[in-house]
């Protein structure tokens, strides 16, 4: 794959913006990105939005030629991405192809979500239509009751408890603490997951990750666009981009406690960047609920299957461990904004990269992945990035 | 640019649909299209879905992981893109930028609406999500009684009268008649257009495009596809694609009887395709209203401005006339099942070119144009296709 840098990045503060607007988030995280990568706005060729649920929360669609009138360049071609949790990772993955395939140089990718407007019944509303609605939300099912199925029948299978799975929490909310762009800043206790009240038994509290507001966005560029344009320092570049699904609904699966779109996407993406898995350095993973977290380790291949717990009581997934993973909260402790969490994660990836991480720095880098999913494992997206200054 | 070939394509009837769901109308139009194509569904390496209010309408967001697993192919890569009702002209763009990477070889295009389940006014509510829903949607304005505003300005700038601008449906109806896929089979006359009642005045009934539901799709594939896959006849290629924006909302723009996203679009698309526009053979343009249709003629450069139903009168619009224009039946006749209109406009161009389109064939065309728009001209497609053997 040809090359394609990151050469800027913006992003919110994840929380309950009841003062700021949907499209105010868009445009403060793209103006972000913008600067940070020192151009002008007009060298902007494309836009890409990750999105799932403006339409249904904000009556609000065509985000695309939206942005580009509030950032004060209509004119430049846009579009809105949408693939439910995965939004903001696919429209990095189309925002990459933009570039790849030559008709763009400069094109901006911007994630947005506002969740806390609506009233909690529409917000469940909108987060089930990731799944099957004739099938599977018409017979009553809500997005976190699927993942119930799923933590319920993991422990059964493999016989990990809920004190084990209830480390990822733990672990995403101690870093949290440290990154000023997160949801939740407070670290937990594995007593304080277990105290919490269910959502959807075994599901709690605080196995969940919040409905919150936030966006991010990033500039991405061509070697063309780089060479015209100057020399910059502390490059990121993006080794590989790939997109996987898996069967729509949990009910076509032969196994419910792992993703199959996560491998093959991986698979997928370790061979468009030619590296082995055991060169990633760093990562963030689609913690929606605890139990997820745990899966994608196993699934990625880090841990076997019923042994991803492992890795967090042997320090691995810390910030100076064998694979840092969700040093920014992950999405229980940085937050959710469905839409925006995959360009979050990718702004995470490539600020440890540069080594300009607003939190817990990785030490000295060099290639991260972030693995964004949608649904109950219908869409993942994985990117993996490379420091190359 | 690079080589991208149109291999197949695949409609359902456009109607009023009670009784096929929404991802049936997917599945249909898809499988037309891998049956035409002559590939196996596994060829099949990525997935574009183009729709606008699937959320909104049937509670049903990520239609790409949903067609992926309901075509059988759960793995394909998948998304969904939106840009109001450029939506399917927009994910054409996408798709032939996927295959301009080199990451994809084989890719499938699918628009799809379904809008006759709704009640009305949750029509008229989806409809305005494609502008703004804070400063014009908030005020009372509704989608059709934006563009009566661009009818009555440009009737009063132009001196043009209502008899004139009826001769676009006219034409439309007239043509329509002879494709099966088509909503409305019937000829009208101006008479009939000017007794029809007013929607929003001075748009009249048959001045609308048509509330309906319908799915169309294209297999798009490379260079390297076609080599390893043996040769075909009757083969299409993709000249140019491009999309532009304008100003969100017509209260931005200077002029409102012009859409410069028509003209930037169009202008990119010609210099990717090195043609001049007088080498185009037909086009389909995008009169969801009469008047739209008017301004894209002269928007596109064939007539000037105040002018544009002076080409109809002249015949110029006619099969066999100077530059053929919606065969179809356009928007007004074929339908306008939003998300899906732009992948119809393509596979009308495609057969036309192919020499195999169901209706009045245009004599012997060598190039191709589909316009496709999005809002009150706030995104703009232009896809330009060439017959290649």
């Amino acid at each position: 794959m040809d090359d394609v840098y990151i050469i800027g990045t913006g992003m919110t503060k994840i929380a309950e913006h009841w003062e700021i607007s949907l499209r105010d988030l868009l445009v403060e995280a793209s103006l972000k990105a913008v600067d940070d990568a020192s151009i002008s706005l007009k060298d902007i060729e494309g836009i890409f939005v990750g999105n799932m649920s403006s339409g249904y929360l904000q009556g609000q669609e065509h985000l695309g030629s939206l942005l580009a009138t509030w950032l004060g360049i209509p004119g430049t071609a846009a579009c809105k991405v949408e693939a439910a949790c995965a939004s903001g990772g696919v429209a990095f993955h189309q925002a990459v192809l933009s570039i790849l395939s030559g008709l763009y140089d400069c094109v901006l990718v911007a994630g947005v979500e506002k969740m806390t407007d609506a009233i909690t019944s529409d917000i469940t509303t909108a987060l089930i239509m990731a799944d099957d609605q004739e099938y599977v939300a018409g017979i009553g099912a809500t997005f976190v009751g699927l993942n119930a199925l799923v933590y319920r029948t993991y422990m059964e299978k493999y016989g990990v408890k809920e004190e084990d799975i209830a480390l990822f929490p733990v672990h995403c909310h101690k870093y949290a603490q440290y990154n000023p762009y997160a949801r939740f800043r407070n670290p937990i206790s594995v007593e304080d997951v277990l105290r919490s009240p269910f959502i959807a038994d075994p599901i709690r509290l605080l196995d969940s990750s919040p409905i919150c507001d936030g966006s991010a966005a990033i500039i991405l560029c061509s070697e063309n666009f780089l060479k015209k344009n100057g020399g910059r320092d502390n490059l990121v570049k993006v080794l590989a981009s790939s997109v996987a699904t898996d069967t729509f609904s949990l009910n076509d699966r032969e196994d419910i406690t792992t993703l199959s779109a996560t491998k093959i996407a991986f698979k997928k993406a370790l061979k468009i960047a030619h590296i082995e898995m055991n060169q990633i350095d760093l990562m963030e993973i689609h913690d929606a609920f605890s139990i997820l977290g745990v899966i994608h380790l196993e699934d990625l291949g880090f841990a076997e299957k019923g042994k991803g717990t492992m890795l967090i009581k042997e320090g691995q997934l810390e910030y100076d461990g064998k694979i840092p993973t969700n040093i920014s909260g992950g999405l229980k402790g940085r937050g959710h904004p469905i839409g925006a969490t995959g360009i979050y994660q990718i702004v995470e990836v490539a600020r440890q990269l540069m080594g300009k991480f607003d939190g817990k720095q990785v030490p000295d880098p060099s290639i991260g992945l972030a693995q964004n999913v949608g649904g109950v494992g219908g869409t993942v997206s994985i990117n993996i990035l490379k420091r190359v200054r």
